[in-house]
């Protein structure tokens, strides 16, 4: 780790048990934190202006290296003054390194095991090799062959300008065995090495970099990550990597990684809900495209499905005293039909509604830390209870 | 005609040679005419929350009686308090018959043709009889037989609560000869006295009724037409059916069939931009669903397509001036880019583009007339001013 505060500063807040708040503060403001990282994959959050998200009360979000890389590609979002200029937003900006998506092509699974069953539509291309120096794979757009490196990862992020770029890094399978992980993960921390000295020597002055820590679901080589990972120079950690085949081992792989971690650094935790400081998801957006709604509804969980019949006549919004749009001026039983109906203006009211319920999750969990009562908070929301009632 | 305040009132404002602003007085407030109408096809006008279409300036939106017929049904709007509870829109609405869609059902082309060549989708169900009594269908949604006849449609028209309903008509395709238009039209005079004596016995006390002139391309069917609907008991006019091969003929049947119609009543033009009164049109939310944005082009019929090529780098808004959030917001470069990906965030501000420019085209149209100086504004509008400039 080292400490660059022109490139990132985090500013512990209180602290309840193992949970804390704190401030990320980039180049382009503060970030509350635990905070969730909205997905704005291609450029914009689904159905949504950089603005409006901003309005819902987030302060960051992520950009998508691998998509962005294959279309419109880096110098084109370069010219428009990175991806802050080029979808108009204009606080805080985290981008992956492209090694998830590319490494979903060519272990197949990992995507869906990580993010869900989910359809994978656009993602689908081809990887066509897996070396020491970088990967070769198929644009899915025209299936023209590129290649990707840890270079050209940070280059490209260095293109995107964003506030923090995460290293490449490959994103192992949880089906890998203990000798695949451990080549791999060595093989990640080598990137790591590589990605720091092209980002020392050609990356932006004040980018931040955050280091990767693999090891799949085997102790050891979770330990010897966080330690090859902290030890060099980045400005905080995030946890990769398949995480588990289910919610228990996921859980025991977070609770047995997160403790081997420096205590002062920002932590992020990729592609999964479960959050540490700050943590990215595709989960409020992709659902709201299938017409599901976010709930405090434990039994269903947390999910209120709208294409399903038996919304007809229903007068309820989504959920009672939320204060997103969807809830405030419409009934289930008009969300649910225009859901059915395939209309956008479902998808974005969902998709409104599901980002205003995370928030919400967050706002109040930060509230609730610094009461010492987050294990309460934590409880009641679990049970059923409304984040903004909890 | 008949004089029902208590249903319409029409006042006519301003004059300038033919043109002449107006205000149509609802139940749900008033109407400024010359009028665009967006149309809310499926209960939603695309992307667009009802409080947005108002925020925009409009005062009418175009409910679609044969989609909303097929789902989610009368019954369901019904007991949500009509159409206008059912999407929270609160100024007025004017509902279509369902003829349009159902014969183009029949017709083939009809919708094609008047509509332009843009894919059908969802309309494509399939007529299995048109009879004296009424057109038996199927459901484009699960081939289940439906049908509609002007009392159904009253009935469902009733339902939805509208301001103004539309009578069920024939809507006879260019291509028809003189025989069958005639026999078209003669039993679209049938159906019409039908709605108005189902309307008269059993339909909502305060909701305005428009007939329907039909005739074709035949000068002396569109006189015949003109003076039986004009005798009837409604409480405006509609031109209706295809209006000919090309714009030309279109103009040629328009220019010959207006001066039919009594002085004082309002004017409904359906399926065209190409205004009486009060016009609705498909085109702005189409266009921007295939990326297309309306701008003083004439040299391209007034359309940008941001999906072609050379877009790339462009830092020119879609129109100068244009106080629409996709212009005062991003560049031509970065909603080519949104467009192409086909994310919703670019149909959104494509569709609020279109609408502000139609919108913005009325308003200035009507201070125009009422400044005795329409002809001026239209020459310059035509000839690529903006309609903010002109």
């Amino acid at each position: 780790m080292r400490s660059e505060p022109a490139r990132l500063r985090f500013e512990i807040g209180a602290r309840d048990g193992a949970a804390r708040t704190g401030v990320l503060q980039t180049r382009h403001g503060p970030v509350k934190t635990p905070a969730f990282i909205p997905l704005a994959t291609k450029g914009t959050v689904r159905g949504l202006e950089s603005h409006e998200v901003a309005a819902l009360g987030y302060e960051m979000v992520l950009g998508n290296t691998y998509h962005l890389f294959v279309s419109p590609g880096p110098e084109r979002i370069a010219k428009a003054g990175g991806l802050h200029g080029f979808m108009g937003w204009e606080r805080a900006l985290i981008t992956d390194s492209g090694g998830f998506q590319v490494f979903s092509l060519a272990h197949g699974g990992v995507a869906n095991e990580v993010k869900g069953s989910g359809r994978q539509g656009g993602d689908q291309g081809s990887v066509v090799s897996i070396e020491e120096e970088g990967v070769h794979f198929r644009s899915y757009r025209d299936g023209a062959e590129l290649f990707i490196s840890p270079e050209v990862s940070m280059q490209v992020q260095a293109a995107l300008g964003s506030d923090i770029a995460l290293v490449f890094d490959e994103c192992t399978p949880f089906h890998a065995d203990r000798d695949y992980t451990a080549r791999s993960t060595g093989r990640t921390h080598r990137w790591l090495e590589r990605c720091l000295e092209w980002h020392e020597r050609e990356g932006p002055v004040r980018q931040a970099i955050f280091g990767i820590v693999q090891g799949g679901i085997y102790e050891d080589l979770r330990r010897e990550s966080a330690e090859a990972v902290s030890s060099a120079a980045v400005d905080g950690l995030a946890i990769g990597g398949t995480l588990g085949r289910d919610k228990a081992e996921m859980r025991e792989v977070l609770s047995m990684t997160a403790p081997l971690l420096p205590e002062a650094a920002p932590k992020h935790l990729a592609g999964i809900a479960l959050g540490l400081d700050v943590f990215d998801c595709a989960v409020p957006t992709r659902l709201a495209r299938h017409g599901v709604a976010l709930v405090p509804d434990p039994d269903n969980r947390f999910r209120l499905d709208l294409r399903k019949s038996g919304h007809t006549g229903d007068r309820d919004p989504i959920a009672a005293d939320c204060p997103c749009p969807a809830c405030q001026n419409h009934d289930r039983d008009y969300l649910s039909y225009l859901s059915r109906a395939e209309e956008l203006t479902a998808v974005r009211l969902l998709c409104i509604h599901n980002l205003t319920y995370l928030q919400e999750l967050m706002v109040h969990a930060r509230a609730a830390i610094e009461a010492e009562r987050f294990n309460a908070y934590s409880r009641a929301v679990l049970s059923g209870e409304s984040p903004w009632t909890a």
